[in-house]
């Protein structure tokens, strides 16, 4: 059965060779995809292929690939593999991308995602040629179905000079109604309030718009999404989803949180994924996840009603997670709905709600600044993704990471970040499997004492002590923050040399 | 006449000293006062002396001090010098404070304003047991007119287990009407909208309220705020002022920003107000402020009609700005408003506002990340204050200083600076006398690029050219912002050795 509806879309269904044709040597392409999902299976390959033949003439052919964030191989790593990447933004997690990103081939440029829509309909990045965007189906007025994601789509869709659309018939054509498309952002002066008071608040609609003059092409596949089922949580990562779910506890001992907690937003990883099924087993339940990706552990939540409902931008489900999906529809209909990323991850919806934020890092410093994005301060690993959004407008932000790395090599609690993605002023919250520290209403040093005694590795405890200490000693009247700015980056410089820090 | 109306607010009429009494060892004493304006006159000396005495008798006596944000030597200066504050937040720009913060003396806890007032109702710093707020008078049924600034008053009265009340007869009486005080701030998961979508929209009220069974002491004084004109502006802040001037005019041609801009967001010091000099010069009208500080300089703009409006949480003006207001108070009427500073800096209001946001900054490093916060480092100088709620949440963004210090021994452009207060993913455009660098849509590299050719000073571009080149060298595989890690911060630790970078 047809899932092109409207006569004019029809009318435009061609090849992927034949849409990629339309793709010119510089263009901005806007490609829709966030965390392997969503993203278009077959443009992106046939560009690649053209882009790789041009080469072979002895022509340059670039794009600049604009996403909702990460998206797969047949995506980012075709084109990557073609070098046909010339600027990336707002999220790479791609591993041949991320090795010409770091070569110094491609310019990568990494954004806060609640920043790339805005800051695209403003002109900051250019103008955009061509929007490449999968969609469940297009219905008869032309209206679209989105995919397993939302992302930038809506942005990409508007703002683009041309639309390539790709129809997926392996995407469960049961998305109908899982979606909520905001259609009343605007431009300063003239910006409203999002009214949304609830994360399960509908503000928009369940379609995404275009207009069929811009769509150029009209491509039919059929191939599944990227994402693959994570490990099971490893000691480690429950150790760090036990001290977290304890805190959370105390928490509303305390009186600091309601017993149903406030809304959950939960990075993508293995830790992530223990927090999760930590919480799966745990006596919380009734709670809500105002998060960016629903991944297969938020399924065995909503299953037990730990969960009541999840507000995201993404379906970051594996096979099986899309067959239980598939077999339980009806018990997630009204429970999970997707969002533009500009809203799953808006300041103000963020603040607003109070979100829990709940984020893996690279490292530490024991002052309580976290580098998300650097190893070794100078290599991309992903990038800053959704953490910022969600961490500077969290009610309560927590940084998980196991404290070494590398089978101990690595210290994640180190005298200084060696990059700053998230501020001393931003962090709440540290945690690794050694214990929690709870930064909040601390100064500098206190933050120090704390994190070196709760979450560093016995390893390397007590070089860090003595390092605040030598700090605070050679210069008496510089002991905020009390640093040795000869040493505080050896740590990393002697890995770099040695193997070792 | 007598400015305390309310009959059970008279009958707490008491003497400072009286006051004082009421405040004991290892309170919490939440004073108002924001820039130099507002902040309680008597009280905090009559505290001063008893902390004195009591240190005299070998008593410990400090208490935990929080404001709005800096206020003056009869507040935090008079309590650093008796050495009773041991916690302070969140902002101070006292010197004597200061050089007992980086003493190790103080523990400092240095917040994001517009988080202060939310994150103490959160429970995150303890408890509040007192405070201690300067009104301009109190009406017969207790409301309270609030006076040169709001800061954090209404949380401070509203959560404090007893307040005292300064009625500062110093303060202009008119100020009645001035002010616009937001009741509607709610603890997740009850929270609404902001419902502001003009800066000089009102959604408060004229008045702070307070429990007057909680009031336990009235004390009437009569002093000035602190606050003093600046110096008209030098060489470097005219020429940054142009730079910035030039730039905004470009954006409009480009059709990046409407004729009469969006609203600004101005830092308080010598270089803003070079800015805002420039703009009572230019071609600009009509055009209005969503800030923090009221100073002088935005009467002038007020008067000329290229400020139609300002909105902000204090009046920092000096003894001849406060003449000039008064002598023209009814054409600042409706021109003017100052709000809680949880609303003058809140995220959902500067995205959607649509701030441009101009602030200074102690350094920048070639890659864009900015420090606003730390000397060399280690040792503090003010804060955060609000640069980080604006600058995240801007439409558009600047930092802006001179690219040298010290008569030139210091280069305010670095290979990476030695304190991140906003990160790479958050500074669109920085200024220095040599120029300004545009660094949106840009990968770190060519930020560094730019950076490095249009601010830095000539006396330091080849050397931080170099940097670049041998960073780029020395790792190939490592080059997406490539660092030596072992020479990034050597510029500030050469400084130190040797008094030049």
């Amino acid at each position: 059965m047809t899932r092109v509806s409207c006569p004019l879309l029809r009318s435009r269904l061609s090849t992927a060779e034949e849409a990629a044709a339309l793709i010119k040597p510089g263009d901005n392409v806007g490609m829709s995809g966030f965390t392997g999902a969503g993203y278009p299976k077959a443009v992106p390959t046939a560009l690649a292929r053209r882009i790789t033949e041009a080469h072979e003439r002895g022509e340059d052919f670039r794009v600049g690939l604009w996403t909702g964030a990460s998206t797969a191989p047949e995506a980012d790593g075709v084109l990557a593999e073609a070098h046909g990447i010339g600027t990336r933004l707002p999220y790479n997690s791609d591993p041949t991308l991320r090795a010409l990103i770091n070569a110094g081939e491609v310019d990568y440029v990494d954004t806060h995602l609640s920043h790339s829509a805005p800051q695209m309909w403003f002109g900051f990045y250019g103008r955009l040629n061509v929007a490449v965007v999968e969609v469940t189906a297009a219905l008869p007025d032309g209206l679209l179905v989105p995919s397993s994601s939302i992302g930038n789509n809506k942005t990409w869709l508007d703002q683009a000079d041309a639309v390539i659309l790709e129809v997926n018939h392996w995407q469960p054509r049961e998305f109908e109604g899982f979606h909520d498309v905001y259609y009343g952002t605007a431009l300063p002066p003239h910006r409203r309030p999002l009214n949304l008071v609830d994360p399960m608040e509908r503000i928009g609609e369940p379609y995404l718009r275009v207009d069929p003059q811009k769509v150029v092409a009209v491509v039919e596949t059929n191939a599944p999404d990227r994402n693959s089922p994570f490990d099971p949580p490893g000691e480690a990562s429950r150790a760090i989803a036990a001290h977290l779910l304890d805190f959370l506890r105390h928490e509303v001992v305390a009186g600091r949180m309601p017993p149903q907690l406030l809304p959950l937003q939960s990075g993508v990883g293995n830790v992530a994924n223990a927090v999760l099924a930590g919480l799966d087993g745990s006596e919380f339940s009734g709670l809500v996840a105002y998060t960016e990706v629903l991944q297969d552990a938020m399924l065995d939540l909503l299953d037990s009603g730990t969960l009541r409902a999840a507000s995201a931008t993404s379906f970051g489900l594996s096979d099986t997670g899309v067959q239980r999906f598939m077999e339980n529809i009806d018990a997630y209909k009204g429970r999970i709905l997707l969002r533009s990323e500009e809203i799953s991850n808006h300041p103000e919806l963020v603040r607003r709600l109070g979100v829990i934020a709940m984020n893996g890092m690279i490292e530490a410093d024991i002052y309580g600044n976290v580098n998300s994005t650097h190893v070794m301060g100078s290599a991309i690993m992903n990038g800053i993704g959704g953490s910022g959004d969600f961490t500077r407008n969290a009610y309560l932000n927590f940084f998980l990471s196991p404290s070494t790395a590398k089978d101990g090599a690595i210290s994640t609690i180190v005298p200084m970040v060696s990059h700053v993605d998230h501020t001393e002023h931003d962090v709440h919250v540290i945690v690794t499997e050694q214990g929690l520290a709870d930064l909040r209403g601390l100064s500098p040093t206190d933050r120090a004492d704390r994190i070196i005694a709760n979450c560093a590795h016995p390893d390397f405890r007590d070089r860090l002590t003595d390092y605040v200490a030598r700090a605070k000693a050679s210069r008496p009247t510089a002991r905020h923050t009390p640093h040795l700015l000869d040493e505080a980056l050896s740590w990393h410089q002697r890995y770099l040399d040695t193997g070792h820090m």
